[in-house]
């Protein structure tokens, strides 16, 4: 009786990692940040935490592994955390991280200055985060964590700055990579983007003189805000008192937003860049449709991600949209695995093919990427063996080719299948009767850009998919990682 | 900083009571028995109670509240629960049981006779209870549970007769009201259905010697078990050492299976009576779209049980079917209330609108029901807010005016909102510009009887609709409920 | 790193199995009842219940395993058990009790009448239990638990009475043993003692109008009740509105209260039968030194249950009165071993030897009594290692040569060291340089009885040391349990 | 029903505020660690934290609130603690940490440095940390917790030396106050006591190779360590593959023990200084009977920790020495209040009198010191109340008058009776017949010192009688403590 070590079907899927939502200016805050958090939810599943301010108690706060809704959602916890002023960070930990000590990890991250505390939450990831942390551990910082964002409160402590805006710029100077910050001291909420603006955050108005800072509308959404605008690429905004003061402390440069946000992370009532998540993956699945026709009964999503593709594929194509696939809403994160007999159930635990539909059809399955394959091998297993007489799958994204560094958890390159093989190989190792993912201009006009991809100066970044890196990841590179050679 | 009693959404649909499982012939039997209770997490989601045999340590149970996936996945829990005989519920806990003491309530029932020990769990309820419980603690009766399923295993324990099979056939010709019960011995694994098959059992093979029976063929799907036929009303099955031995002990009468199965109870990828639910749930989308058609822009499900029939009704009609709401996938039970300002809030903790879909659009909203009507207004005002032009509600079952008491947790008939207002009153009460309700006949329809419904004697128990009940309530009728006067 | 299964120190003592405590009478009684188990926590610390009833929310109960302190104060527990009448019961789990069963366990029991509702708290064992339990199942009765005391409430239930303090009387007619039991209705606070009065059970009085039962006065000391009078042997106490009812339904007899009692079990703050039981232990030292003095530079008591006699040797025998062995007053039940290395310390965990005291001093080590001899054997390796120069030990009971069947659990005949060896064999065995009980009549001395005991009606029970059970065992007779050969 | 914030009886005692243990050249040395602890668990009840070294998983820790038996027990604790060097550390936590921070102040404190990490576990006060961590702040350190033992870690990160050991060295001339310390590397054990040796600090030999470090020798008992020697005032020892290294890194001074914990700190069965802490209370009674003796029929200790001293009061004035007072083994923290009735029972939860014994007599009772006086109040009550015909207090230690700032949980001063009423009148406050303290004189003499305190030159730190501090407290001095005026 050996438990599943972790989730069976999200283990063949990118993940984001990280979450960020503060507030300012309302009361109670801490409660408005679980809210936050919990819209938030799908950006980091592991474990949470909140930092609160009130002046009577000083910063507080609590961290937590597992969900917002079973964790913030007690008045014993949220009791601890008055005031009104809030920060918290939703977080997905990596393999690496290890039980008893991993809840170091979990940020807000909180330091004590000369002038007052500071907490610090960050979206994104460094690339040159190694290199800081040795440095500064040379000079006599300790560190709490195993994480690359513990940096950036140690880079402030050392600043000569004589204030915490100034100091977070020094230290946001210093480091290389993919961050949107949400920072909070006693009386300011502070927000940063890096200046390609990789990772999403918004801003919103509370009530008479409250703001709330977002990685995504949806936060914003559930607390009620009225959505203002995106913090620009390299923007940095200091609230305090009902005033949103900005700046732009590292220069300027075009914006490389992510464009896996629109194809998977972000939540489908979002909006980002102005654009419906929901109907850019709606026009994905109007796109493959052109790119890819073929003749079959049914379009049916792999739920819950592949759902709006699968929508605009039927609309397009004619071909009836059915749920030939129902997911287990009470899935959760293990499961044990009762015998021999039934070890490589895994799937079946999520999803279950509603055979009476399936029996003798021709099925497209539109799903929202493939990164290592696994998945779309179990799923055309269970759709055969309910009876279907084709399988044909459509892919959300063009093939996953080569790892994020940005904030994304990817497999190592040598296991993304894409990495390996062409799509005919791909097609005939998932073993179905065809398989095509969209174009990369295909993606691109979904997202809006009519005219397609701009190679010499693409709109987003798409490394994933391109090998691209519109930032050099010197800590990788440094520990051998191979680039795309120039062509 | 107030919690939350309860689920704010759940609370205006009626609830299915219980969901039962068991397993025979396989080696870890109590692992099949919860991968079944998982699959039909959606029929009980309070508490669940697993009971196993093995030779050498005996009957075993654990009892537990909360989702099978957090109790029933613990290698802790489970090695407790050894051998190849177990059998399971899940449960909806109504609202008269309070903390401390409800675990007794959680089933099975266990009973030590001198002829061995027997478990039992109960899916429906029994009209009679309350009078049957009475007697039996008149005769020296020690009841542990406040529940009317307790009645069985009492009876049992007094039956004259010498083994258990037949001590249960005794037992349950006392009894009144719907009964899907699964029993075990330290052999035998034993199903029986009442005379009207008012809820779902079915019968499935697991490999080469077992077999199992459960409450929907989901549960049989999950394990990998072959469904062989359900069980048929009025019989009772006794499985030991392979075989199925096969009975009638309550006579025969014509099935009266509910409706409501088919509308929202059951998983939309189990099969009913030869029929897919999903595809009757997409066929009551149909006939909606003929019975009450509207000119709009978009047909939009409430999540998640609306999906088949919108589906269905975009179809028929062909307006575009979309995802005007997203459902919040990490929803729990409970939620702080963070400030009066968003007091109200509710729904957004569960649901958000797609609000760059809907703005200026006239939508149809297709929903399964309508009981207190409290959630359709919260959605209407949703959908207003977010700038629809028009909102029109399409419901996929007729007006719920009575309550159910054959094991669905419904409200009192006087808060029905189809028990005081026409369908027109209704229609103002929740503020949009329509709302029509499929017909009885309609559903019967959808439902695979092409006739519609016969009237003289309905293919199935529709009680909650029509106010004609099956089985006289007698306990209902004794504390003074009111049954629909002879037309 | 395999943990200990259990005490390494208290395996090789006698076992109480039960205190029971009532109060009626007082606002708030569960609380009481709560401070009374504490008090009554050296009867029984495996787990603990508390029934209370309130006229607005019926009977309540909470059962726990684990101390009094750490489960029935807690504000959340309390909160659950209103009213001014309430009676709990702590209890030591016999080994072949399993975890997830074993709550079912634990006292009191409560059955529903058609006279309303009584929960019986048992201190002590019936003899005919096992026959008993077959009857009632045969007739139909469901037993929830593996207690011989759960047959009390059964027989209750099943009585024609019509009140339950005469079906109580039934219950108690029909059992054979040791019974001290305390029981409540809506209204009524009951107390019975057995023929024999084998377990004590004192009287208290509360406040203007509140009454306590209580196994030993510590229990009234504790709430601050002031001792009223012993239930006598053979009397059932009926308290309701301030009146105690007296009755004596089972005839006379003449008491033979259990001599342990005085030894070991009871607190030695408490008053039985009129003496303290400190001092009675105290006067076993002296008797001790009486009957078997020896030269020596020390006197040590075992602690802490060896300290009174010890004391008392002291006095006699003018020797000066030691710590030698200091007892860790934070031991828990279990300790993981570390290694092959130390996998013998055991009771090194729990004692340490005052070393600079006892290097080349002639030790008196005094301790209650020796069961297994285990332990003896430990102890006097320590002193050992520790330098002293000889080892005496003297212990404050006659041989423990049977085992008990009233309420004590005692280890099978064959594993009491002095059922299979003689004096001088066991000072062998231990590897002491002397070792002497005290003789029955030394003991019956220093327990009051000036002339000893009376051989042709002992005013105890001593079956433990004599073999002559007051109460045929039955149930083990039946199972092949060999009485001691009449003289 | 409130509950108690607090254990009501020890409030009224000064609080050792930790105890270290440390191991190396053991398998599994976490095991080792956490039996040390247990029996060091009297210096620190709170919490405690345990960091072990293992070259394959690198630096691991646990930090738990509550004892040591209840934590680092289990199976799945320990297997996170792999490797065969480890230290811990116990802690009584100060009023003024907060529940959910407080875990952050848990120790064994860690820091990752260039040449490896180190942990660190401190026993004692820095009296001038204060300072040190508002310099460290402005320097750009992070602190993680609220304690004055946190500077060290800092300190040594900070320091330019290449190996630990010189880094340590570095840190600890830069703190002033009590401090013994243990830390660990990846191969070394580091031991240190401050140039006074205010804390003891003691190694001992495990096994072959292995050696252990131990506030008190009660640790070293435990696991089968063989005494070596004490830690010198001023010496570092740092032991690595079976060789102990020592040095002198603060120059040398005379040691001023901390007299208290041959007072009441340490265990009996410890070895201070190479004197029995048991045999030198015992002495102390002696002396108080010489200083003060009065005619009585018992001597009565306050149970525990006035057991030796009543030893030695009876054995030299020949008064017999009685258990007037029985304490409940199964005290907890905390309880809930019943009723306003019995509100101001507090000590009655832990303490009982035996009324039978107590009636009628004179009773000496000796009790190790008075600190607040409310405790001794109660218990006067109690005796009376049980009948005492006169109450005479022998207190064996002199008058508390003067806060500790070297690792002592103290009240401010003006809540120390001694510091506000002489004898007299403490005597008729408390409300006995006769009250009596051992003079300092007396108190040295007992310790071994014949010719008792020399006046010039202290054997002992005794500042908590004398208001004598060996180390200016300069934290506190800062904040307007008034040290005593030199006379």
């Amino acid at each position: 009786m050996r438990p599943f070590l972790s989730h069976p079907f999200d283990d063949d899927k990118l993940k984001e990692e990280c979450g960020v939502f503060g507030v300012i200016g309302v009361t109670d805050a801490a409660n408005f940040v679980a809210l936050g958090m919990h819209a938030l939810q799908h950006r980091g599943q592991e474990a949470g935490g909140i930092v609160a301010y009130d002046p009577e108690t000083g910063f507080n706060n609590a961290r937590r592994f597992g969900y917002v809704r079973d964790n913030f959602t007690k008045a014993d916890v949220m009791a601890t955390l008055p005031g009104s002023l809030a920060i918290g960070h939703v977080r997905y930990s990596t393999a690496g991280s290890k039980g008893a000590t991993a809840i170091r990890d979990v940020q807000p991250f909180f330091g004590e200055f000369s002038m007052g505390g500071c907490a610090v939450a960050h979206n994104g990831n460094l690339t040159n985060a190694t290199q800081l942390r040795k440095e500064l551990i040379e000079r006599g910082s300790i560190f709490q964590s195993s994480s690359d964002s513990e940096c950036i409160i140690h880079l402030m402590a050392r600043s000569i700055q004589k204030n915490i805006p100034e100091r977070m710029k020094d230290a946001l100077r210093a480091v290389e990579g993919a961050f949107s910050v949400i920072a909070m001291t006693r009386t300011k909420l502070i927000g940063v983007r890096d200046p390609l603006g990789v990772r999403p955050l918004v801003l919103g108005k509370v009530g008479d003189d409250g703001y709330a800072l977002s990685s995504e509308t949806c936060g914003l959404d559930i607390i009620g805000a009225e959505f203002v605008r995106e913090i620009e690429p390299g923007e940095m905004v200091v609230i305090s008192k009902g005033k949103v003061e900005s700046s732009r402390p590292f220069g300027s440069a075009k914006s490389r937003f992510c464009i896996f946000e629109h194809v998977y992370f972000s939540r489908p009532d979002s909006i980002l860049g102005g654009r419906s998540v929901y109907e850019t993956r709606r026009q994905i699945g109007v796109e493959l449709a052109k790119e890819s026709p073929v003749e079959a009964d049914l379009v049916c999503p792999v739920p819950d991600s592949g759902t709006p593709a699968a929508i605009g594929y039927s609309q397009q194509s004619g071909i009836p949209y059915a749920m030939g696939i129902i997911r287990n809403q009470y899935m959760g994160r293990t499961f044990i695995e009762p015998t021999e007999q039934i070890r490589n159930m895994g799937v079946r635990l999520k999803l279950n093919v509603n055979r009476a539909l399936i029996r003798g059809k021709r099925v497209i399955l539109v799903d929202d990427s493939v990164v290592r394959g696994t998945t779309s091998r179990k799923i055309k297993d269970m759709i055969l063996d309910a009876g279907a007489a084709e399988v044909h799958f459509r892919i959300a994204s063009p093939p996953t080719a080569w790892p994020c560094f940005y904030g994304v958890d990817t497999p190592e390159r040598e296991k993304l299948l894409a990495a390996t093989m062409s799509e005919d190989e791909m097609r005939d190792w998932i073993g179905v009767d065809s398989l095509k993912f969209i174009s990369l201009d295909g993606l691109y006009r979904a997202a809006g850009e009519a005219k397609g991809r701009d190679k010499t100066c693409p709109q987003y970044c798409d490394a994933c998919f391109s090998g691209e890196y519109p930032v050099a990841p010197s800590d990788q590179i440094a520990k051998g990682f191979a680039m795309k050679a120039a062509e």
